[in-house]
């Protein structure tokens, strides 16, 4: 063998991809120091997106204040590709939980900072935004983002405001003359892999602010809020925000890169198989390493380990996930062109006890992957 | 690949090896049916021995009644294998624990029906006898499988009588006169992983009787007994019995076997190999797939996985190990010839849950198995 791609998702809560990466490629090298290895740990989109990038393209990592998720200055950052025209944001680096740990309320919370770093990437030439969901502890639809960007929101008495989740229903009207020229020309893709619309039982509120902190008052307050808000950018902007899955993405700030930012939501997935040209890379790949915690044949849609199959199959390169935890119907998985599933239990343990030995298992399992491998390699008969 | 050899122990209660074989056989078949493939479930010794020999190497079953545990009529069986000449009996046939179920009393029970067995397959001219020794109910050190090959105990009255476990003291002469002449042009082997002495804290009373039904009076006496039909052989026989690892075994019958038939007491996965002729077969072999319930560094010796490690690295045919628990540390059980460990295990479950699924996680690991050897054999650049 002589090129083997890494590209695996995180195990979540356990391992992250690009510790992932490290262990495959150790192990590996152990094996077979020759072979070239290409590292591409799957960012989903939350704490963590900007250095799976910058680990498998390379790039800079930009350092700046911004404002937090209480408008309080804190240190964030965000990545500039080597094309020097594509920058990586992960929201939760401006945004969120953690940075609200121990005082999380979704109606007082801000995305301000987060459209500061949009512009810092902009005024740096940067000509492509790649935006990471997960892990918002927010849920102002991204009005705060755009306040940041130039968009202007007034209430009732003509006077303008930072809208939050909690007070969206004071906007009365929208101007968006003074956005920032540069944004016209950036693409900016949103990494999103829910399709949660924008409000009701399945939106923002109802969904994912319980977690952020919401009591069942705050979720129906934010709920109304959020419906509001969708009226009034339809009225003044003509978007109709309810057709859009995803809307709902880290408390509406999905819906607010559509509206204020001409934003396109696309799965994580897509977005970063297409950023680090995986369909070039897979030539002259002998092999695609992917994994994920838990594969199953009833949740495939958005799945890393698909995306990278279905590409890898048109090349006739095979993959082989390594997971966790896997189901036993999984014929449909093979049928998205995974060509094998190894599992890296070693002992019947339960995940409580499983978890603590997660990263020697994955180690000891491409160990033996390596040597199923090289049995059939070396094989002189065959 | 041509050729695959199928020669896994059992997952002791979880799966037998005649099992394991028909499930590896048939996933393998979807996969490549044009592979020859060879089956030697590994026998332990104990119940499904006799089965294990069949299916390796074809033969006939010999059904016959016999005495029982309790002297009562029984029906029983061995086999004799293609060449007519070598018989495999397992003791548990005639005296395993699962005929005396509910009535457990290793101080009454017999090895009588054992020396049947013995008898009926020299008389259909064996000149050869595996003895499987593994699960029995008796504590009589095979006095009762001596007295049905001819072989008379007598008591201080000069009665002839057949002892048990119970009775080993009332022994005063032993007279060989009358063994059956053919036992002297056949070779006996007893199939034997333990090495227990036959008595002592270590031997066969204290180690096995409890398990058998023995209290702890009872097995003080049957202790005691064992210790003075040792010395009683000694002074009879001039056989010192004392320094015969594996006398213990099966309630002492490893040890009348030495001393009442000549018997040569070896270890299991050593006598499998070398009735099947296992060096032969690996010629033309492309893989070795064995395999057990647990395998770890610190228990290798006797394992079948090693015995058949080390006769396969003679050859260079490389080994695969499938187990239901791997442990850590395993760079000994590499060192030993094994090539490559997969475990069974596909998500993180105990055992009390994952056992339930032993033959499925078993059957989806040999498919994930096959899929990567085919990458590699497929792999056109490599």
């Amino acid at each position: 063998m002589k090129k083997i791609i890494l590209a695996p998702d995180s195990f979540k809560g356990t391992i992250s991809s690009t510790r992932i990466c490290d262990i495959m490629e150790s192990v590996i090298k152990k094996h077979h120091d020759d072979i070239q290895i290409l590292k591409i740990p799957i960012a989903d989109g939350g704490e963590g997106t900007v250095d799976c990038f910058l680990q498998a393209m390379g790039g800079r990592k930009i350092n700046i204040p911004v404002k937090g998720p209480y408008f309080e200055n804190i240190d964030s950052f965000y990545a500039i590709m080597p094309d020097k025209k594509t920058a990586v944001i992960e929201m939760a680096a401006a945004a969120g939980l953690p940075l609200v740990e121990g005082r999380m309320n979704p109606s007082l919370t801000t995305t301000f900072g987060v459209g500061e770093l949009m512009q810092d990437a902009v005024k740096k030439g940067c000509k492509k935004i790649i935006l990471g969901l997960g892990g918002s502890s927010t849920n102002d639809s991204g009005t705060g983002m755009a306040s940041a960007l130039g968009i202007k929101f007034f209430d009732k008495n003509n006077k303008e405001f930072v809208p939050t989740g909690g007070t969206l229903n004071n906007i009365s009207k929208i101007d968006t003359s003074g956005k920032l020229k540069e944004l016209e020309k950036c693409d900016i893709i949103a990494m999103c892999d829910v399709n949660n619309p924008l409000y009701g039982k399945n939106g923002a509120a109802y969904v994912f602010a319980p977690q952020k902190g919401a009591d069942e008052n705050m979720v129906r307050l934010l709920d109304e809020n959020l419906k509001y808000l969708s009226d009034v950018i339809k009225n003044n902007l003509g978007i109709d925000l309810s057709i859009v899955p995803g809307s709902g993405a880290a408390g509406g700030l999905g819906a607010g890169l559509v509206a204020f930012a001409g934003a396109k939501i696309q799965s994580g997935i897509e977005t970063i198989l297409d950023i680090v040209g995986f369909d070039k890379l897979l030539d002259g790949a002998d092999l695609v390493l992917t994994g994920e915690g838990r594969i199953d044949s009833q949740s495939l849609s958005g799945k890393a380990v698909v995306g990278i199959a279905r590409k890898a199959k048109l090349k006739n390169v095979p993959v082989i996930a390594v997971v966790g935890d896997s189901s036993d119907n999984i014929d449909a998985v093979y049928n998205e062109g995974i060509t094998a599933i190894i599992s890296i239990n070693r002992s019947p343990l339960p995940f409580e006890v499983a978890r603590l030995k997660s990263e020697s298992n994955l180690a000891l399992t491409i160990d033996s992957l390596m040597r199923i491998l090289d049995i059939a390699l070396n094989a002189k008969k065959i």
